[in-house]
């Protein structure tokens, strides 16, 4: 089948939280699609990334869930995009234009860049539509920035058994922790170690319903922490 | 004078040069307020920000020039920010809402978080409107990730003499290197040295006129090289 008779996959950055932190392209691009493709954790969760895209067009158009279990389970993850793969490559083949909906930015840890690869490999056209990243979007809220002049900037995910993570916060000026919550009290030591607590800020649920900007850690809750957690580190300042 | 006579200030990210990469909330802000400031580096150059912003929304209002010197000289940069600050506060203190517009997003290497910072501090209110970053995009138009699963990712800016960066080379998984362009040839000889040429991608002039994407960088010529030039570093993958 050629790439004519296909349709084309848009990876979309839908933004943080907040409905109007989605892009004009992506608007366009979600309006223009014939069917949106949400990622899930499971089957009867509900899709943040879908409930930012409703409050900002009328959702006319088939939605295609595809279930992703939230693991590093090779095996299960496996089996998890085999089956979305196959059925967004049904969609495409069919001729339809999909738009794969995705938290904040696209690059930034989204399973979308696996179909992404997956799909340009199989001869098929796919276009990645950036979205505002979670920690540019928390940073906002907290009122301060990332990074200025010649400071650096370093972004770690939520493998906090990361053996970089004493280098990375000795070396770098700026730090966001991304997904801290069930990690927090671990990462707080860390932080108490390098004397850094009164330099960083926790931003939960950025743009979303019970939000939280919090710079004294000691008051957060770790069990009532959303998984929209990220602590940003800045050692210039105290925060 | 109290809270209730001054405007507001926004900080307001446009994206890196797609103007269809504006957010919803920047357009709307952008349309609501009375007066939109425009950083320049000299008097006479054009605003690669007001051009993404004109070709979005009609420009009937007041547009205010602040002239930032484009350099680390301490003196020049006071004399600018002391001159573009008066101005800024003198609109404001006029009860006059003003969006300053910045490429990429506002807490990423811009100039607007001094002025929010002293703004605030004035007890004028400020807020941030957060915007794509030019890295997401060029990482999209490149049609890779930035970071996935457990990878780290670190932001290096255009100071290249920094000490660390054959450490963050060493140590992380993707690193972004901003404004390269007058560095070039430094950058390449390091990457060289860490193996990593083949595993780089060159972006320049995101999503403006001139666009650039480029994995050869032999192919590129440094003198011809916008400032708008960002190098993606991604170890786990050929480019």
């Amino acid at each position: 089948m050629g790439l004519n008779t296909c349709g084309k996959l848009f990876g979309v950055g839908v933004g943080p939280g907040d409905p109007e932190l989605l892009t004009l392209k992506a608007k366009r691009v979600l309006e223009s699609v014939d069917c949106i493709a949400v990622p899930r954790t499971a089957e009867d969760r509900d899709s943040t990334a879908l409930t930012i895209v409703s409050a900002v067009l009328v959702l006319d158009k088939p939605v295609l869930d595809l279930v992703f279990p939230m693991t590093f389970d090779k095996t299960a993850l496996g089996e998890g995009w085999k089956t979305a793969l196959s059925e967004l490559l049904k969609t495409l083949r069919q001729g339809l234009d999909v738009a794969f909906v995705t938290l904040g930015d696209p690059t930034i840890y989204s399973t979308y860049m696996y179909l992404h690869r997956t799909i340009v490999e199989a001869g098929i056209e796919a276009e990645i539509v950036p979205g505002v990243t979670s920690f540019c979007a928390s940073a906002a809220r907290a009122g301060i920035s990332l990074a200025e002049n010649r400071e650096t900037l370093a972004v770690v995910p939520s493998a906090y058994e990361c053996a970089h993570l004493d280098s990375i916060l000795d070396s770098f000026d700026n730090v966001v922790l991304m997904k801290v919550a069930r990690h927090l009290e671990t990462v707080r030591e860390t932080l108490r170690r390098h004397d850094l607590e009164e330099n960083t800020v926790l931003v939960s649920l950025c743009g979303q319903k019970g939000e939280l900007v919090e710079t004294r850690l000691e008051a957060v809750r770790e069990k009532k922490l959303s998984y929209f957690t990220t602590l940003i580190v800045k050692k210039g300042r105290t925060l």
